[in-house]
């Protein structure tokens, strides 16, 4: 067996992301349908348009390097996106829930940041600087969006959550 | 059922990232076992030591709120962990090996982040000020090994998994 390189990281971790993407894309709609505030909706279904463009942009990357787009399975996304349903069964109507959907979702932009950033740095010393710029294009905005995420929280469903906490002591 | 509020989200997440630091505690002595050069090893020694104290500050936490210790079965980092450990199979003894490892480790420490992050805002809202510094202490902590491992990746790991890939080329 011939030894392995970045090369195959790359490749092997490109797959990974492209079947997380797809994940997160199955998994947005049910995350907006559960969610009760409507800039959480709202937020959800931003990032869908996102996650939708994020995709065609690793497609591309896939294309500079000749491989057909195709996923890996990534146990990592399946149970990052496995406890965000588990809160939108435990939480469901409950003045917590969009707190914890949101923090599930915070869960899965730094799945996808730390990705990302791994990526783009292997494509920077392999010398494909042109996939490295659409790699930070999508890093840039899961950190975004992360960012809008705890601004949604703190305006308001930590808010709603918290009033409950205290109602109930 | 009484309705629920940010005190059992935060209990829940508490008890979430306590399972987390347990499973990660057990990982860490099989990625510097796997590991190939003595930085990467060295870099798991010390986040295992800091890994210990991350777990007291939790339990002090939980005391906090009068509550055992106690972990809830978190599916995100079991997923992460077993993809840390399929790469140490995939790539053992390549090349690109520490490269693959220091990138999964990276990825727990974004969960992490994610988590602590979330508990220590939750900590503040719910007026639970030592806690939030407990917190606090701990994800600075994640940020900074998160920035140590980029820094050993780029200074060796990478190289060296690259010097690889250009060798196949």
């Amino acid at each position: 067996m011939a030894d392995k390189g970045l090369n195959d990281l790359f490749k092997d971790t490109l797959r990974d992301v492209y079947y997380a993407e797809k994940q997160v894309l199955k998994s947005l709609p049910k995350m907006e349908r559960a969610a009760h505030a409507e800039e959480v909706k709202q937020a959800f279904r931003t990032h869908l348009k996102q996650t939708e463009g994020q995709i065609e942009r690793l497609e591309k990357v896939f294309g500079m390097i000749d491989l057909t787009p195709r996923g890996k399975k990534c146990e990592a996304i399946d149970g990052i996106l496995k406890e965000g349903d588990s809160v939108a069964e435990d939480y469901a109507d409950t003045a917590a829930l969009d707190a914890g959907l949101i923090a599930a979702a915070q869960a899965v932009e730094h799945y996808e940041i730390t990705r990302y950033g791994t990526l783009r740095r292997w494509a920077k010393m392999l010398g494909m600087d042109e996939a490295a710029s659409l790699l930070e294009q999508t890093l840039t905005e899961e950190s975004e969006t992360d960012d809008l995420l705890t601004q949604i929280a703190d305006a308001g469903a930590n808010k709603e959550a918290l009033a409950e906490a205290k109602g109930d002591s």
